[in-house]
């Protein structure tokens, strides 16, 4: 028997994966990055097959990790977590700088990076454990770091960072009538559209919607949209 | 350039692993425990080769793995994680059980439990990183996880929890002379041998030891040390 609320508690960080392919840069969220051996520093890396950045590595045999610090804003980790760099240069905006291998590495809420050479990879069904060598590390703002729970529960709205950002007056929101963008990833919820996947038909205003739903994107809930004006 | 700061910002969890060869049982703490792909379910687990734990799982590709909670005692995670089961039975007044392949599972301190299958193994220098099939997964006790950074905060006694352990009259401890052990690793400090390797000499009291000192086998800090009476 496999319960799934069993794999809840397992704990991981949050990371941005960034690597290059023929001058092109990409980079994603991962929570999977760990130490493996101190001496020689090695770390692995493990990345869906189905990302772009997934790609790039393998062609180039080449990763950044950016450690990401607690402070963190959502709607960061959504550019990068949540949109394609098949659709969208998510370096646009972005601090990074290169070292030696080419590799971008994002400075942007940062805490520490790391440098990395593809020494093995590991074939796991729909994902590939990368096994590299570190070839530059470099603690760049002594902050707390973020884990995947703390990120999780601020998606909930747990956190009380995300807690400051839901409108704290319902009643003025609720006479808004229009389109409300998700602060993560970026879906718009038009009311002349709905959404009928989740049962929500066409022209029900954003604030009749069910308190349960959830953005069909990336899963978040209602306090995460804000009226585009 | 390698600054090891920079690893200290890469996030784990804390997870005792057990194993079993040929109706011996043994079991260790670890911090590299992490889901690779969830369809199917698939666990990677980084052992040290110098492990006891690690030749069991060689031999007979099974694998218990129990995620600790964040109650969890600094002795509790001493016995397993700074003694070798070549020296102790580990299991000796432990609650656990057996599912279906015989691997003991241990649920003292336990949020989460997984029964793991070793599918694949990859040699990484010192370590061996085990690819694992879940055989059974359960969520036996609903609290927050343990992870690594918080458990390393408690050794250096910055959690609440440790501080209470703190001896509050320190001059009443002070008049004490005698043997101390170590509440986290047992290793105990006799002032008639002193720890001339690090520069302690024999006969020297231990309320005069540095208080940079650290136990010479786990390497926490002279709080975490008792008076033997």
């Amino acid at each position: 028997m496999i319960d799934n609320k069993a794999f809840y508690k397992l704990s991981y960080g949050l990371y941005l994966v960034s690597s290059i392919s023929e001058g092109k840069k990409n980079a994603q969220i991962a929570n999977t990055v760990f130490q493996i051996t101190s001496n020689p520093a090695i770390l692995a890396v493990s990345i869906n097959k189905k990302n772009l950045t997934h790609d790039y590595i393998q062609s180039s045999k080449l990763i950044g990790i950016s450690a990401l610090s607690i402070e963190t804003p959502i709607e960061f980790i959504g550019k990068f977590g949540f949109k394609s760099g098949r659709d969208i240069d998510k370096f646009e905006g972005v601090s990074f700088k290169t070292i030696e291998s080419g590799v971008p590495i994002i400075l942007d809420n940062t805490s520490s990076y790391f440098e990395l050479k593809v020494e093995k990879e590991i074939d796991v069904f729909t994902h590939t454990i990368f096994i590299c060598k570190v070839l530059n590390a470099e603690l760049i703002n002594d902050v707390e770091q973020i884990t995947y729970k703390y990120y999780q529960d601020m998606k909930r709205g747990i956190s009380p960072k995300v807690e400051a950002n839901i409108p704290q007056n319902k009643n003025q929101t609720s006479k808004n009538i229009g389109k409300y963008e998700c602060t993560v990833c970026g879906y718009i919820y038009d009311p002349a559209v709905g959404d009928p996947d989740s049962g929500i038909p066409a022209g029900t205003p954003f604030e009749n919607i069910p308190d349960d739903w959830t953005c069909p994107i990336c899963g978040v809930t209602k306090d995460n949209f804000k009226l585009i004006v």
